[in-house]
């Protein structure tokens, strides 16, 4: 059982609705296109399974965050690519994670309250600026944006796209994509599949 | 990233004191010497890291057995062997866990409360029997044994070593060693360490 690869934590931080989570998902879509195992910690997703009960207190943010990191940290030491999505706006949690895992590769996703708050389908932060949702990150809570994050991508001036060919990028000069190729980008593998769709190869 | 070997879950379930932990460990030591990945959560560690603020309450009990779970499907579909040592006294959450994992492999850890309460080095049972502890699996809060475990071992008449080489032979058997082998187990290893100290090659 032996990985064939450096098992590695790919960490997302930034505000909610910055694209941390459109962001995991087009590079978990790149991993798997290179065979890379790979397992998504979505905040929100994890909040169901590991964190129930947990709220938005200092406290259950941070219990929350150690405990995603614990999971991370246990994924990558078997060389799966561990990917958390998570707003952890507290920068001395971020980085007690990232003194327990090895391989610990921060991404900050970057964008303003303002275009945040223009993007958030469920409307969370107009009720928060309303007052009507206490300990709302970016409003009435804080977000400590990382120091020296491995790499910070900015989805103001960045298509999703974009971003995600940057991360890549990056994990490239960081040497942990060592030995995987992809076929095609995950970009490619979309026009190949409409254009199947197209000629009628394919169904949907 | 792809896994050498595929991934399985090692599911210790039985009263306090019956044995899980030590199993676990044993075990654990000969997957090591057979270069298997693996990781132990003790219900008692992880307590601490996945579930701290949960009670012994049937609901806190259950929520518990879920994130084991959870953590534990997750590193065996990535080729890792996942060890659980937790009383888990409900068959129907046990039954879902397994229900959520493709390679379960339950163990029953059988020894009666007069045993586990002679063993008690904390003297646990003895204040759960005094009435000081309440919610005490086998004494104040039901244990369910399983119906179908796919072992049962029991420790009260069984060693230790002996009961993790049943542990050993079953996997073998339904084919979690394929491709593994070890060149000692834990007991020659031992052995032969204790040898080399003896002749001065090694410190301790």
């Amino acid at each position: 059982m032996k990985p064939r690869h450096k098992g590695f934590t790919l960490w997302f931080t930034g505000l909610p609705s910055a694209g941390k989570s459109t962001l995991a998902n087009l590079v978990a879509q790149e991993f798997r296109a290179r065979g890379i195992g790979f397992e998504v910690l979505d905040g929100d997703v994890v909040r169901t399974h590991l964190c129930k009960g947990l709220g938005f207190s200092k406290e259950d943010r941070d219990e929350n965050i150690r405990r995603i990191g614990f999971v991370c940290g246990m994924l990558s030491r078997h060389g799966v690519a561990a990917i958390a999505a998570a707003i952890s706006p507290y920068r001395a949690i971020r980085d007690e994670v990232r003194a327990a895992i090895p391989h610990f590769v921060e991404i900050y996703v970057r964008a303003s309250v303002e275009t945040c708050t223009q993007r958030d389908v469920k409307g969370l932060y107009k009720k928060a600026l309303a007052g009507e949702i206490k300990n709302f990150t970016g409003v009435s809570d804080p977000y400590e944006p990382p120091l020296n994050p491995e790499l910070t991508v900015n989805t103001e001036s960045e298509s999703p796209a974009e971003s995600a060919a940057r991360i890549m990028s990056k994990l490239e000069s960081l040497g942990y994509l060592e030995g995987t190729e992809a076929a095609y980008t995950a970009e490619e593998e979309a026009r190949i599949h409409e254009r199947l769709v197209r000629l009628g190869y394919l169904d949907s």
